[in-house]
C-alpha cells in the first residue's frame, strides 16, 4: 500500500511536497520481523505496474521474501495520512476500493505452496474489512494455515473507515478468529472487531488494567482454540504524548508489561504492527511469555520514534530498551 | 485528479519525496481560461473527503467557479507521472478506476442549471474513456449543451491506457463528437479517437503539414456540425526538445501557425490543454481565427516552461510571445 | 503580508531554503472565519505586482472575498519569522515600512460600499502601529462601521517593534477603541495598547485570573460602548510548551475558559487571530457567550498544532475538542 | 540585498518553499574578486538587524572585507526572482524602496578612510537608480575615488523597474560616468543609461559587432576620461540558451572576444557582475587587455552554470576555459 | 561506496542539503544487470557499520545477491560529486583511503566459493587503483575466475585522482588484463590504463573512429587472450551535451554503433558502467555481437537521463530505444 | 569535520536527502566564542581539497580566524549522526581514520607563532583519541601553551568509539591534563578519560550533586596545576528531554548552577562545546566564577534549541536567559 503524507505536521495538501512511502499492517509486521533477523515472506496480491514494483523492491530491501506475491488486476491500495500534533488528531483517508487485494478471492493464492515449510502465519482484520471476497480469502488462509499446523496469529485491527461492503466486523471476524492461536488487539479492537465487551473506555487517557484482564478472558472463552491474547494499552494524552504498555493473557496467566511514557511521538502509525511483530519474535525466541511481551512493548515503543510505517530497529536496540535504558544518551 | 510525481527526473519512487498537485484535462483548461480572465466554472463529480476538498480549493485559488461540482460516492482519481529526459520518455500510470467521475452516470448532474447563462462548453475524450457510464454522461452533457445553444468544443485526447471497459474509442467518440462545434486534437487523436485516418506518422520527429490538412478535412466531413478543427503538431525530438505548432481548419480556410522550438522542456503535460484553453480564449476574444490559433500555440508553448498541469501564464505574457519576442530576456 | 521563515527551528538564514507563505493579523482572522463557513471579505491596500497577486490568490483559495482589496502604490509588507524552541524565543523582524497599507490614508477605501450588507467589522491594533496615515484610516474605518450599525471588534495586538512613527500606542488606540463593541486582547495588550493597568506580570509563566477580571472591568469602564472584552491567557512555560485559556467579561458576567496544556507547539503565530475568529464565530452562532468563549479557545488551541499563520481547522474539529476529546487518537 | 527565488522554474509562490540567498551588483563583483584571490572590501549601508547580519556573514565567508559597511536606519533591500525557461523570460520584482542604501546620502560614508590604500573602486548604475540621495552618494564616491587616484570602474547596469524617483537615468549617469576610467555595459546599457545611441537592437537574438564598435567609440568621446569600455554581447535565443561574448574598446584598439554558446543556463543573474569582476581581475593581473577581456568573458560564461548571484569559480577554472577546454568532461 | 552530491548544479557545500546515495563501478554494473533480470552477486569488502548496512540493503532492493560481501575492518569508501553544467565540468573528490576494500588483500575472499556455478566475472580498473593490496586482490580474482572457466570482463576505468600508492596504472593493469576475455574502455582508458596508444585526442569534442579501430587492434594484440574489446566514444560538447556511441572489436570484425545525441544530460556518472552491464547482458542474450553493442549503447544512453549512479532501466526500455524510438513521447 | 545527518529523526539512509554541515569539538568552541564577539583562531590540519575549503569558509563566516590552519596530506574527517527521539538514542558513526589531523604529528604546527599574542588555548580529548601522533601533537600544544603563559583549558570529551590505536584514554589524557588550568568534563568524562572515579551513575536520569563535588576535588588533587574544573550534569530523561546544569569547583569553592529543563531538544550535539565556550567567555568577561558558570550553562542550554554543531546565539540572548526569562515568548 502506498502511503502519502504531507511533510511534518502539515495538513493535507498544505504544500505540494509530500512523502510517498510504503506500508500497511501485514507488510509492517513482515519488515519488522525481517529486521529482527527472521525469515519472512510477505504474501498479497498486487497489480503489475511500476508503483507495485517499487513497493515490492522496498520490502526486498528489508530482506522480506516477496516471491509469493501474486500480480493480478486491480490497483495499488493507497492511504493518505495527516500527522496530528497536540490536541489535533492524526487523520487517515483510505483509498483502497478496487485494489488488487480487494478484488482477490478464495482460490487466487496457492496457500499450500506458500505455507510449505513455514511455522507461523500472521493475518490481520484489515484485509477482511476491504471487500467480501478479501474477507473470504482471509478466512481461507487462516483455515488452511491451521490445518497445516502453523501457528496462526491475528491482529484484529478494527478500522471504522473500512467495513463498507455490507457486513459488520464481528460477523466476519468471529469466523476468522476461530482459527487463531494468538490474538492481538488494541484497547478497542476486541469490542469493535469481535463484539466482545467489557467496561473499557478509551478516550479517557488512562486505562484500567483489570478491565483488560476481564476482556481478555472473555475473548479466550469465546474462541477456545486461542492460546494467547495480547492487548496493547495506549493512553492517548495527546497526539504527541502517549503512555504505552500491553498485557498478555494465557489460559492460566496474565501479565502486564512495563509502561513507557512517549512524550514526543515521531510517528505512531505502525505501532500496533511493531507490537505484533515483536510478540511473534518474542514467542519464537524466548522461553518466557512475559519476556516476549516485554520485547513486543519495547519494540513498538521504539517504533514511535521512527518515521514511516516500518519499524527500523534491531533486536539489540529493543533488548537495550528492555534492559531499562530509556535515557536516549548519544551513542558515540 | 491528484497528480503524484517524483521530483525532477527521478523514476517512480526513486526517493520518498514527491510532488502532489492537482490536474487533469478539463481542470487544466478551466484554470488556464481563468488565468486569462474569463469566467469559468468547472463541473465534475468528486468524493466528500479532504483530498477532494483540497483539489477544489486549489481551483478556487485560480478563480475557477467550483460551485457546480457534485460530491458523491467513489474515490478521487489519481495519476502518477514520471518525467522523462532525453531519449527516455515520460510515463503515466493512471489510477482512475472507481473514481467518482467513473461512477457518475447520466442524470447525476443538472446540466440545465449548469449551462444557464453560459456560452461555451468544453469536454474531452478522457472522461468517456474511464467507464461506460461516464461516457454516457459525457454524451448527455454535449447533447444538452448543443440544444441550449452553447458552443461545444471537444479535445479528443486519446489515452491508450484508459479505454478498458469494453468499447473502443471510436465507438463512443463518434457519438459524442456529433454535437461538437470545435474539435481539438493532437497529431494522433483523429486517427485513434475517431478512426479517421490519413498517412500521418508521429514517431518520426518531423511532420508533414499537408497530411494534416487532409486529415482535418476528413474529420469535418465526417462530423458536419463541426465548424472548426485545430490540430497540435508536436515534433518529438526528445523528451526535452519538441517542435510545437498547430493548424486550424475551417470550412474554407486552413492556417498553419508559427512553430516554436522548445529545447529545455520543464513539463509538457497539460500542453494540449493549454492549447485548447488558448484556442477558446482566442476564438472568443479575437476577430480572426488565425490570431486565435497563434494565441493558442503561444500559450501552450509557454506551458512547456511551467511545472505542474496548470498553465500559469497571463494574456500579456502570451501576447508578448505572439508578438515575436522569444528571447527570454530577464524582465527587470 | 509575506511571511519568510527558515525551515524547522533554524535561525535566520541558517540555510538558504526557507518557507514563504502569507499571513498577518486581519488576513488570519478572515481565513479562519472562512474555514468556519462564514462569508468574509478581506479589505486592505496592496501593490499591483506578482507578489501581491499571489497573496490574494492564497486567500481566495480559502473562500475569502478579495474583491474589495485596493491596489495602489507602495510595496508588499513582509515579516521574517524565526521559530524558537525550548528556552529560545521565536523572533520576528518586521519589514513593513513603505508598504501599501502604510501609505494608505483616510479616503482611500470606500467604506460605505465595503460595509453595505455586512454585519460585523474586525480591526486590529497592528495597522495603526505602522504609520500615522494608516492609524487614521483605521479609526475612520471603525467610526464608519459603527455608524452603519456593524458590530465592531478589535484585537488590540500590541507590537513593540512597530509604533515607530512618533506616537505611542495608547494615544492612537484609545481613539480607535471608543468605536469598538468587542475588545480582544492578550495578557499584555490592555496595558501596552490602552494604558489600562492592573497588577499583571506575563513573564512568570502562570497567571492570576483575578487580576484579569479587574483589568477587564477597568477597560470596559474606560470605553463605555464596549459590550464585551475577551483576554487570552497564555502561560509561556517555554517556546514549545504553553498553557492556553481565556476569559470573557461582559457588563454583568465573567467567564474563564477551560485551559489547554499545549506541550509540543508547532507554530504559535496566529494563535491570537485564531482566537479572535473563533470568538466572532461563536458570538454569531451560539446563544451563550460562554460557549462562544470555549469555541474561541479550542479553535486557537488547535492553531498551535498547524504551521503557517492560517488556522486550517473546521467547525467540526473545534467542536470535537470543545466536547472534551483531547486524546489526539488517530481517526481511521 | 536578499534574493527570494522560487525553486527551479516555478513561478512566484507556486509553492511555499523558496530559496533565500544574498546578492546584488556590487556584492556580486566583490565576491567574485575575492574568489579570484584579490583583497576586496564591500562598502554599503545596511540596517542593524538579523537579516543584514546574515548577509554580511555570507560575504565574509567568501573572504570579502565587510568592516566598512555602515549600519544605519532603513530596511534591507530585497528582490524577488522568478527563473524563466525556454520562451518564458525570467522576472524580477524589486523591493528596494526604503532600504538603508536608498536612505543613504552624501557624507554618510567616510570615503577617505575607505579608499586609503586602495587602488580600484567599482560602482554601478543600480545604486543611483534607487533614490536621489543614493545617486548623490554614488557620484560623491566616484569623485573622491578619482581624486585619490583610484582607478574607477562603473557598470552602467540599466534597470527600468527602478529609476522611479523623478530623474531619468542619463541625467544622473552622465554626471557619475565623468569620473569613470573603465566603463562596463551590456548590449543596451549605453543607450538607456547614458543616452548614447547606435543602431543596436537587442531583441533579435543575434548581434552586429560593428555597431558595438561605433557605440563604444561614441561613449568614449562623450566621456573623455574614460580609457576603456567593455560591452557584453548577449544573444538571447531563449531563457536557457544564450550566446555570450564581449568587446573591449580602448582609444586605439577594439577587441572582440571568443563567443560561448551556453545551451542550458542554470542562472544568468549575476552574469554581468561576473564579467565586471573578471575584467577588473584581468586588467590588474594580465599585461594584455585582450587577455583581460577573455578572462572576463570566460569567468562570466561559467557564472551561467552556477545558481545564485555569486560566481563561485576560481582563477584556475576560468583559465582552463580560456585555454579552450569547453568539453565539460568529468574531473576525476 | 557512498556518493555525496550537492542538489542540482550547486557547487560543493553551496547549501547544506545534499544527496547521499550509493554507487561505484562494480556496484553499478551489478545493479544494472539485476535490473535486466540477470542473477547477479556483488562481491566486495565492507565495514560492519550502519553505513555499510544501508548500502547493502540498497543493492538488495535491486535484487542483487549480497551474501558474498565480506565484512571487515576499515571504513566505507566515499566520493563527493559536484554536477557540472555547460562549460563547467563535473568534479569528483575521492575519499577512499583506508576503506575496507583498500585494506583487503589476496586470500581475504574465498573466490572458489564465490565463483562456484557462475559463468561471468566482471572486474574494473578502479579497485587496483586504490591500494597495492587491492590491486593484488583484483589480479587474484581474475586469475582464479579464468582458471574456473568464467568469462572475465574488465572495464579499464582509468582514474587519475586515484593511483597514489606508488605504482603507475599500466604496471598493474597489464598484469590484470592478461586474464580478461572482454575488455571495456572509454576513449582514454586504453592509453592511460594500459599504455597502449594511438593518435586519439579526447578534448576535441568529436572523434575519429578509425583511430579507435587501430587502438582496439593494438590492445588485442597486446593481450592475446582477449576476444573482444568495446570502447565507448563520448563526444563532450559540454557538461550537458554529449554525443554517445561505441565500437566493438573482435578478432575479425569491428562494429561502430548508432550515435545518440544527448542534449540535456541528467547525470552522466555511471554511464560507462551502464555500458559494461549492457554489453555483458547483450553478449549473454543475443546471438550477434553487433546487437549486444547496440543494446549496451542504448542502455548507457538512457543512463544519462537518470539521476544517481545506478541505471534504473528495463530491457523493454532499452530495446524500445534500440528499435529507433528516440522521440521521448509520453507513454499514457 | 563534515557532519552527515539524515533529515529530522530519520535513521541512517532512510531517505537519500541528508544534511551536510561542519562541526567538531574544537571548531564548535571557536565558533561559539566568535559569536560572543571574541577574537578566536581555529588551528588544525586539513587536506587541500574543495571539501576542506568549504569547511574553512564556513568558519570564516562566523568570524573565526582560519589563517593558521595547516593544509597537508590525509582526508577530511567525517562523522555520521542519526538523531534519536524519545527512548531511541542518537547514534554517531565516526569516520576519522586517515584524516589529516590523524596523520599530524608533533612539529607539524609552529605553536610559537600560533600562540604569539594569545591569552587562552583550548584543547579537547577528542584529538588525542584519533591517533598516537595526534595525541603527541595535542600534548605538545598544551605544553607549549603553558610555557608561553596562556591559560589552557581542556574538555576531556571521552569518546568510546575512538581510542582504537592501542592506548587507553587515561594513559594519554593524564599526561595532557597536567598542563591544564581549566578542566571541563561531562558527567562521565572524569572517570573514563582520567580514570578518576566516584560513585557516579549516569544512566539513572537524575544526578547526585554531592558525588560530583567529591569527583571534582579528586581530579584537582590529581592534577595540581588545575585551578578550576567544571562538570556538566545532564539528566537524560529521554533523547528529547534532558535536565541540564553544571557545577564549578575551584580550590576553595564549589558552585552548582541553576538547572534547566529542556523538553523538546532540537539538537544536543555540541552542547558540551557550547558549555566550554560559554565558560571561557564567562571567565574572561565576568568577575565572578559563579556568573561565568551560569553563562556557560545558559549558553549551552540554548544550544539544545539549535540544529547543527554550532551554537548560533549571542551574548544578549544568553544573558536574557541567565536573567531568568525562560518563557520563550515571541519577540515582536
Amino acid at each position: 500500500m502506498v502511503r502519502i503524507k504531507p511533510l511534518g505536521c502539515e495538513r493535507f495538501f498544505q504544500s505540494s511536497t509530500v512523502e510517498a512511502t510504503f506500508g500497511g499492517g501485514e507488510a509492517n509486521v513482515a519488515v519488522s520481523l525481517a529486521n529482527f533477523g527472521m525469515n519472512v515472506a510477505y504474501v498479497t496480491v498486487l497489480p503489475s505496474n511500476d508503483i507495485a514494483n517499487a513497493g515490492i523492491a522496498e520490502m526486498r530491501k528489508f530482506n522480506v521474501d516477496t516471491s509469493f506475491i501474486k500480480r493480478d488486476s486491480g490497483r495499488m491500495g493507497i492511504y493518505f495520512l495527516e500527522s496530528g500534533a497536540n490536541q489535533r488528531a492524526s487523520k487517515v483517508v483510505y483509498d483502497r476500493a478496487g485494489s488488487s487485494i480487494a478484488l482477490a478471492k478464495p482460490g487466487d493464492i496457492d496457500w499450500k505452496t506458500v505455507f510449505a515449510g513455514a511455522t507461523w502465519f500472521h493475518v490481520t482484520g484489515i484485509t477482511p474489512a476491504i471487500s467480501a471476497s478479501a474477507a473470504e480469502l482471509s478466512i481461507e488462509s487462516a483455515r488452511i494455515a491451521q490445518q497445516m499446523g502453523l501457528t496462526v496469529s491475528c491482529d484484529f485491527n478494527y478500522r471504522g473507515n473500512l467495513w463498507k461492503y455490507g457486513k459488520k466486523a464481528p460477523e466476519v471476524m468471529t469466523e476468522l478468529v476461530q482459527y487463531v492461536d494468538v490474538g492481538i488487539a488494541n484497547e478497542e479492537d476486541c469490542q469493535k472487531s469481535l463484539g466482545v465487551t467489557a467496561d473499557v473506555q478509551v478516550e479517557r487517557g488512562h486505562l484500567d488494567v483489570d478491565q483488560y484482564r476481564t476482556l481478555s478472558k472473555r475473548v479466550m472463552e469465546a474462541f477456545p482454540k486461542m492460546k494467547l491474547i495480547a492487548i496493547t494499552l495506549r493512553e492517548s494524552k495527546s497526539a504527541d504524548h502517549n503512555g504505552w504498555s500491553a498485557c498478555l493473557c494465557a489460559k492460566d496467566s496474565f501479565y502486564v508489561s512495563r509502561k513507557y511514557d512517549i512524550t514526543d511521538i515521531v510517528d505512531r502509525v505502525g505501532g500496533g504492527d511493531a507490537f505484533a511483530a515483536g510478540l511473534i519474535f518474542g514467542l519464537l525466541n524466548y522461553d518466557q511469555n512475559e519476556r516476549a511481551l516485554e520485547f513486543a512493548v519495547a519494540a513498538s515503543c521504539l517504533k514511535h520514534s521512527i518515521s514511516g510505517d516500518f519499524n527500523r530497529v534491531s533486536v539489540d536496540e529493543v533488548e537495550k530498551l528492555m534492559g531499562g535504558d530509556t535515557s536516549g544518551r548519544v551513542q558515540r
